[in-house]
């Protein structure tokens, strides 16, 4: 087992990370609790839940709830439905709310958690690679119908335990969602590990090379985290890719692209910013090869209309006024803010679509 | 001018009392913001939104939401609606949101702030004397139908700005409201200050009086919040009378009796237990005194059914596994925290009933 430790504004916390610890909770949890409330997902459930419910022994009260799979259950509903089962299950300022499964899970539970009687203890379990990223630095949220967590808050768990055998039975598409954000905690940090990913076949690395990934990558979002919490600085460079993929993901709904592919696809556009606009040079070729090799859905790039996607991108809540900021590469861990106008991105996606999209099909 | 600064743990923010201080917000406003979206109700807005609406000047883009009057609005319905509201204006994260009203709407429009886009910037300003007590501390929350303020989170202003003035238009109720937390704040902290009140007719305090005891109100508040932003030890101190104030005001509903109404009478019976259960001398027959000579509305002490009550009491979020928590006072200025069995708190609950609840009618 790894244990990495964080220092929030709220709370120091830690993250441990192996093979099996969903049935080590008990002995890993630092604080006892007469009741726990467990939020997971429809896709979850079936495989982990009853492990967990046993592992946190006979002394402890465990409750349940199986939201629907998917990014239509962080709304506002259901929301409001865990907060009335809370209730229901009369939990108290001592109780603790567990996040058992991925991103989604963990920004849903992770923001009931905060709300809930002005915030009560919340320890996050991820279930996929993806939530190697949204389990560390403490942003919850759910959506709203103009766009993704425009309503949450910052707030950390009391722990992060990371079970990495669970990750066996995830799908290669929820796979290549995970390796989206490792690729990018690669990119704003460490050319070597860039250039590992680059030979790696996403459906071949082993639990002792994921391990390895996955603590890399929670380490890089630590760092950031620690330096700037509230992102009012660096911790924008977070959103590398990110201004593009919530677009994409708007645009092509939520089952037709993953958050992480989408990334891997606006880390993409973000290298070709970079280059146009400030001159860098950038393994724009081999990554590209690197995405088709391991199956991003790249062929969609052709069919981004540049124009909606930019009012899209204006939506984002990153905007500020009428310029949209955008995080580039000077080079490999190297990440710098841009502001660019709508002109001015629109000329440079249309040429990206253009150039790029034709040769993906 | 009076200026208070108060460390809370997210920042650092000024608290200006005085006189006709809505004519002059954009003065003493630390920051610039483009856009403001004010939040306020259906008593306030009649009498101050224009005004200060035209405090802000001419660069600032202001748009506000009038909320009906009362606890009413702090609904899950209404929060989401507010959210909308929000997103439809296009506040983004360097907006401000504000607060202007009484405890209501600090508490509905802070938590709308506190979770919009993960937060944005918050101006308290109060228009009654019990709001001096929630518009500073960070406590944001709305209600549910099993109880209040069980949904909310801990999020600070960036400044208060208190105009004195607004409170001419104050009905007597909402005065006697606003002194039942002056009270509170004396009994916390001083004597004196406490023996003052004690000879004051509260229809005849003028501005000069007022804007002291709220200035001594803000600081006993602060200095507390201070110590323990998070309740984890010495805030609980400020819930003195409110165990039984929440319990009131769900048993004779929302409308019958107010929030400090219910806070002064709930001090009375905290007197009570203090002196049947650690034997503290208090006053508490000129206590009764001075709130009948003040209308409080005692009459309802004979209405109250302890077993009833006492399982209201266990609902409310202070409550730890099955012991109840009550503040009590050794003396003036010493408080202390104490639990005591459901048997025990509905015995001494029928003989106030009984023994006091006669003498008020």
């Amino acid at each position: 087992m790894t244990t990495l430790t964080i220092q929030s504004f709220q709370n120091k916390y830690d993250v441990n990370i192996g093979t099996g610890l969903r049935h080590e909770i008990s002995d890993l949890l630092k604080s006892n609790y007469a009741k726990v409330f467990i939020i997971t997902d429809s896709n979850v459930a079936p495989f982990y839940l009853k492990e967990v419910i046993s592992a946190f022994g006979e002394d402890t009260a465990v409750s349940s709830e199986i939201v629907p799979a998917g990014e239509g259950s962080k709304s506002m509903a259901c929301y409001s439905s865990l907060l009335d089962r809370c209730l229901e299950l009369q939990l108290d300022r001592h109780s603790l709310i567990v996040a058992l499964g991925g991103g989604m899970v963990g920004d849903l539970a992770g923001f009931v958690a905060s709300t809930y009687l002005r915030g009560v203890d919340f320890l996050q379990m991820p279930t996929t690679i993806l939530a190697h990223d949204s389990s560390v630095g403490g942003k919850v949220a759910i959506n709203h119908h103009k766009g993704k967590n425009l309503i949450g808050s910052f707030y950390s768990p009391v722990q992060v335990i990371y079970d990495t055998e669970v990750i066996g039975t995830l799908s290669n598409q929820e796979i290549r969602s995970g390796f989206g954000e490792v690729v990018k905690h690669a990119l704003l940090s460490d050319h070597k590990w860039f250039q590992r990913l680059m030979d790696t076949t996403l459906t071949e690395v082993n639990q002792e090379e994921l391990v390895k990934h996955l603590t890399s990558g929670i380490k890089v979002k630590a760092e950031v985290v620690e330096a700037d919490e509230r992102e009012t600085g660096l911790r924008k460079h977070l959103n590398l890719g990110h201004t593009l993929a919530h677009a994409l993901e708007a645009e092509f709904g939520y089952g037709e692209i993953t958050h992480g592919e989408a990334v891997a696809i606006g880390i993409l556009f973000a290298m070709k910013i970079s280059e146009q606009t400030i001159g860098a040079d950038l393994p724009f070729q081999s990554y590209t090869r690197w995405l088709r090799h391991n199956n991003y859905p790249l062929h969609l790039v052709s069919q981004i209309d540049p124009e909606r996607t930019v009012e899209r991108m204006k939506w984002d809540k990153k905007t500020v006024g009428n310029a949209i900021h955008f995080v580039l590469l000077t080079q490999i861990g190297a990440p710098t803010v841009t502001a660019l106008t709508d002109k001015k991105l629109i000329q440079i996606m249309t040429d990206f679509v253009k150039d790029e999209g034709g040769t993906f099909d």
